[in-house]
């Protein structure tokens, strides 16, 4: 079966297609354990936030209208009453001609409806507060509800938690939400040349660098990596392999050696696996071209070039685009940097083009550089610190040109 | 005693003066567990990489001499003298007038000393191949040792180790790696207003929402904390749990009560300890003012505001600049958005401000908004995004004007 390869466009739309309703189960978390879990139904207020008048400031709350036209020569005269204390409920009311003290957080007493700054009052312990400030109603009060109404959307469906979004929902008193599972990922490194990091290569064997690479970024991504190791380029061996890893895990992916050979038997261990099988076979995209998609049992599987720095580049763009797709988490932010690259690069026109690039704080600018080196070096990804998409048909960047650079 | 306030500059350095020695053990982790953790000691290549001279494509070996000025129309007819396996040690060398296959990754035979690739040869399988583009010695070949060379420094002490330093880890074959302790953060919250976030608010309690935001900022700065729960406003039930805090953590966090009577008991606990005691007890910062910094028994224990949106604030810059300084990584980027805002800003002079903003994207650009609202509002800190620095003395923030986002 012959496959047309992809642009980049065309893959997000294959993931989007295949893979936009995957079914992932949720489950309860403790509020202190959620941070970067999605969650995976909306969250709305059950009750007012605050849940009562509060004062933003320490001072005196009065009837606003008592303190019309007041000013340091003629201050408000008014009754101390009472002072309410941190976390009490007020056991009195104001009225006109009336005040009581009232600290930062404390709840106003009913009748009042405006605080005074503690600076502008003076109290001569006579049993009398003078005010000499006016204030209009509402002044320094935080009113029942006014930071979050009852029943209004506090956090959508598919946000990744954050620390600020967990403290609001500390404040409404939730103790535990509901998430999804974290993606579980299968990581299979295949390759005859392909020896266990412990090892010590011999003749031209190569350690297993893959594996290490993509249970961190998976990790990285929220997702929860299940090591399967090394496998041969044997046919009936990674079948067996990814048959395991499909039984447990939401994503499957195969590094393959960099052989041609080893990249046939993968693409034929997924045509084996059921319908649809292969989705893609080829990216057209700088590095990782022979990139390949497929889908069996309902979930995905992905050959990624065996060189590492094309696997890393290829797992950063595509299988975090899969990983959002699958666990419904559209909304985040991607942190970048804008930054003026310091040299001409010329690009490969037709296909897209992801640059790797190292950053570094200029005088009054970031700059990045492009990560060069032979082809095959694996110090070049310690270099890098993001990279640049260069789009089809672009004639590549220029000195001084300002780029967006996705940080890894 | 009295304390002036210090600026944001003079926070920092009393930070570095008095932590920058901090003594944290380290420990040895599996490269699999080591991402996020800061390395603790230099780490030098104990090997070539790669360790044998690799071909970066697939073709044929030659010396190059044998190749210059051939063409299409006249290619170099040599002797095909074996095939080099994937991961296999070449058992043949190779002269004038001979060629061998190499796969991708495969090893050069000695003799050889450039290769040509695959598309521009032809094979009659008559024992001699065709090649027909000239080859200047080097090309397509990665030498011994030309991605990293044996005892050159691979990652300097202090990075905080991202998936593309295990990659090249694992290449060079370190199956654990020596990195420093999580520091420890013990969390106090204080206040006789704070209640547990399980329980009902009665009259006009709150709901304890800084352990929570500062227990999941812990984690993201990549620290370990250690929940201590809510202690009432008595100076011995502070000081127990204070006590108890510095006997495991390495830094301790009192959020005080939002009460005037709260600081003094933090400032007093901390006084106590021994010497040096407090450090710093007010920054000229916005949000943020009353914190306080001190030390006892080596240890770091800080006073946060108990408004929740300034001690996270708080928490962003100065508590993460602490965890920094105490574990050395300096050296790490931190992710930034350019964006304009969509609004004048007028700042307040004499005190620097960290602003909370929201982003959206704009047509052609990323925008920020100042997020907006009642003094003491919760809510805003979910809608924010990340803050902007607006130095001392500075006007503000104009509309149209470029502003550095610090993401959250």
């Amino acid at each position: 079966m012959m496959f047309e390869v992809k642009t980049v466009k065309e893959t997000f739309g294959i993931i989007e297609d295949n893979f936009s309703d995957y079914d992932l189960d949720g489950e309860w978390v403790g509020i202190h354990e959620a941070l970067d879990r999605v969650v995976c139904k909306d969250i709305i207020a059950n009750e007012d936030m605050p849940p009562f008048n509060r004062s933003s400031v320490d001072g005196y709350c009065v009837v606003a209208a008592d303190t019309f036209g007041v000013s340091e020569a003629m201050p408000a005269q008014l009754k101390l009453v009472g002072e309410v204390g941190m976390g009490e409920k007020p056991g009195f009311a104001i009225k006109r001609g009336e005040s009581a003290y009232v600290p930062t957080g404390g709840q106003l007493p009913s009748g009042a409806d405006a605080m005074v700054m503690m600076e502008y009052s003076e109290d001569f312990k006579d049993g009398d507060i003078f005010l000499n400030k006016p204030a209009a109603p509402g002044n320094h009060i935080v009113y029942k509800g006014d930071d979050v109404k009852e029943g209004t959307l506090v956090i959508k469906k598919g946000r990744r938690l954050r620390a600020q979004d967990i403290a609001i929902l500390a404040g409404l008193g939730y103790e535990k939400v509901k998430v999804y599972k974290k993606l579980k990922i299968g990581i299979i490194s295949t390759g005859d040349e392909v020896i266990g990091i412990g090892d010590k290569p011999e003749g031209a064997q190569i350690r297993d660098i893959n594996t290490y690479s993509i249970d961190s970024l998976s990790k990285k991504m929220g997702m929860e990596p299940v090591r399967f190791g090394i496998v041969k380029d044997v046919y009936d061996d990674i079948e067996k392999v990814v048959n395991e890893s499909l039984e447990s895990c939401d994503i499957t992916v195969v590094s393959g050696g960099s052989s041609v050979g080893t990249k046939d038997v993968t693409v034929k261990v997924i045509e084996s696996l059921g319908k649809p099988g292969v989705l893609l076979h080829g990216i057209a995209v700088k590095p990782g071209k022979p990139t390949i998609l497929g889908k069996a049992k309902g979930k995905a599987v992905i050959g990624l070039p065996g060189h590492p720095a094309s696997a890393f580049m290829i797992f950063q763009v595509f299988v975090s685009r899969l990983a959002k797709t699958m666990e419904k988490s559209g909304d985040g932010l991607h942190p970048f940097v804008e930054a003026t690259v310091d040299i001409n690069y010329p690009s490969n026109n037709g296909r897209e083009e992801y640059l790797a690039v190292s950053l570094r704080e200029g005088k009054d600018r970031c700059i990045a550089s492009p990560v060069f080196g032979k082809s095959g070096m694996i110090s070049l990804m310690t270099q890098a610190d993001g990279f640049v998409h260069i789009s089809r048909g672009s004639e590549g960047l220029n000195k001084g040109q300002k780029v967006k650079v996705n940080l890894f």
